[in-house]
């Protein structure tokens, strides 16, 4: 892994990891994490329900497993991934270089949060669900613990979780144990792990991570105050070369070039295209085989190298015909947010060895 | 109006005249036509609802007019919207050069599809539901009525209507009376004129206009087949500037630029930005109130233009912080659709007359 930082823990996939597996094994997923990890008990833990709801509940583990089992296969997407790319144009002081690791995908077990919240009884005046973990983030101001919220419409959708079991074992504490929110679609700060409570409201979560972290802002947006700029929700296209790695060096000829693409909310990827060439001339991949509508998308082509350097580009479209921004400049913002510019990889082939006969 | 085409009817309005309103006048709004104008008589007109439902419906239009009444404040855009920008980078033989202006926004009155496809008892192995219309379109392979569908997911959506009301008046022909779909969010292609027949089936339309025309082609695809390419479907991210005019010339100092943004699907124009110096820097944009959840955003902003030659640029962002893409040279396709660039106008500001006292 690639470590950004011990404490808390933040670390990523090498590319060269990430391309192994569609779905990405527990110990090769990013981690993401504000605060120290908690050590919750899983026999004391204790989800509660509240806010505009009929019945407030209160559920220990055992509770919320009596709810229907669903399992979604979906991907986690950082909205810091990509951020190393933002950096190239400007400084991002205090925030991790993120490369293209800040995603993966995993099997997720749990019950429908949908099921929890009709369980309770939720209000039709309820607009955003919040949820709250233990885990204190330093770098609320002041230290805070983590939180995040969504829209109604949104948490009564089957495809989210309060997951238990992560690729068919129990959920690591680096992931949430004993219990996790998964939003499929959205951004990666949204699937709050180590929930302890779960409130309907009329508003946003009034969190830190809601207010002021996780906020698109205008690029000469200084000194912003919570509110300011775009909350991120559901994630923007995006896509990522995974092979070739930056700077490798291979024998000229076919080579093979694989990646991701993934669109957020409820969209899907249509098409891929390389090219070896900076993007004079496009080739379209072969999308691997669907994992289902909330993962990413594996993609693969094989493009010939003459003897030189080249400059691998991909670019991705999502069901709407929309494509991927070109260039990271564009999208350069005082958090670093969503870089979803076309990845772009430059690679040197050699000349074959000459064979002596 | 601009018009592409006399017969069929093909016309835009200027981008003055689009800029005067937020809710399109009638007689404003761009028109689309495959074939000529069918003249319906609205007491023979007979809607049929069949296919993969428990009862057939055949509804005359007080009988559908029983239907509870919605209004849906909606954006209708051609897919071919902006197509002059890819003429631009490469001609596209037999397609009319939309402008700007092959979008608009209407109020809509009608029955939800919903509540129709309810009425019928909608299967649930139904994916989509196609729309039949009698226009013939001499542009299909044979020439055929034109048609086209929509997933299962959209029609059963609280803000498709079959719609006879636009703007508080009757539909007109040109607009589709007696009655037409309106499919909010989705290309003007899917929003059938003129419908009689409505078919819940396992399968997308096999109409020409599903299968052939409205697909996203790779660049060098010169001779698809039926089924080739990306379905279109929502519409992706766009906007447009409608003041100042293409070739404005207008005294140096401050310059009211105004214009559209449009988010197409389930997603809102969260950001407009311009720049009066070709994209080397940008100014946040004021947009006005929203409409409604399925219209585009009106946005201005003033610019101090100093005399001389000015690439006024703007581009938005949606509500997961996605940009439109920079280049229509990257866009462009052989059918010419989803042109959602940067849009551009060239301006010349001239030094205001010297005062004499």
């Amino acid at each position: 892994m690639v470590v950004h930082e011990e404490d808390p823990y933040n670390a990523e996939p090498p590319r060269s990891a990430l391309a192994e597996h569609a779905i990405t094994p527990v110990e090769t997923f990013y981690s993401r994490n504000h605060g120290e990890l908690p050590e919750l008990d899983p026999q004391r833990w204790r989800l509660q329900v509240d806010g505009l709801v009929d019945e407030e509940l209160s559920l220990s583990l055992d509770e919320l497993r009596r709810f229907e089992h669903h399992e979604v296969t979906a991907t986690l997407q950082c909205a810091g991934n990509r951020r190393a790319g933002l950096l190239a144009v400007r400084d991002i002081p205090g925030q991790h270089p993120w490369g293209d690791g800040a995603t993966s995908t995993a099997r997720w077990v749990g019950a429908r949060l949908a099921d929890v919240l009709a369980a309770a009884g939720l209000r039709h005046d309820a607009s955003n669900i919040a949820f709250a973990a233990p885990d204190i983030a330093p770098e609320a101001t002041p230290p805070a613990p983590y939180g995040g919220s969504i829209t109604t419409g949104k948490a009564t959708s089957p495809e989210v979780l309060l997951a238990w079991v992560m690729n068919g074992e129990p959920l690591t504490v680096a992931h949430g144990a004993p219990v996790r929110v998964v939003v499929p679609g959205w951004i990666g700060a949204r699937s709050v792990k180590w929930v302890e409570r779960i409130t309907a409201q009329h508003h946003p979560s009034d969190n830190f991570f809601q207010q002021s972290a996780y906020r698109l802002l205008p690029p000469d947006h200084d000194d912003p105050a919570p509110g300011d700029g775009v909350e991120l929700t559901a994630v923007a296209l995006n896509s990522a070369i995974l092979r070739p790695d930056e700077g490798a060096v291979m024998t000229a000829g076919p080579t093979e070039v694989t990646g991701y693409a993934f669109a957020g909310g409820d969209r899907d990827v249509v098409r891929v295209d390389v090219s070896a060439d900076g993007g004079r001339t496009w080739h379209q991949a072969e999308l691997d085989d669907q994992l289902g509508a909330w993962a990413w998308r594996f993609w693969r082509t094989t493009l010939e190298l003459r003897p030189g350097e080249h400059e691998i580009v991909a670019r991705a479209w999502d069901s709407t015909a929309a494509l991927q921004p070109e260039h990271a400049a564009s999208l350069w913002n005082p958090k670093g947010y969503i870089n979803n510019a076309w990845p772009t990889v430059s690679v040197t082939a050699e000349h074959p060895p000459e064979v002596h006969l």
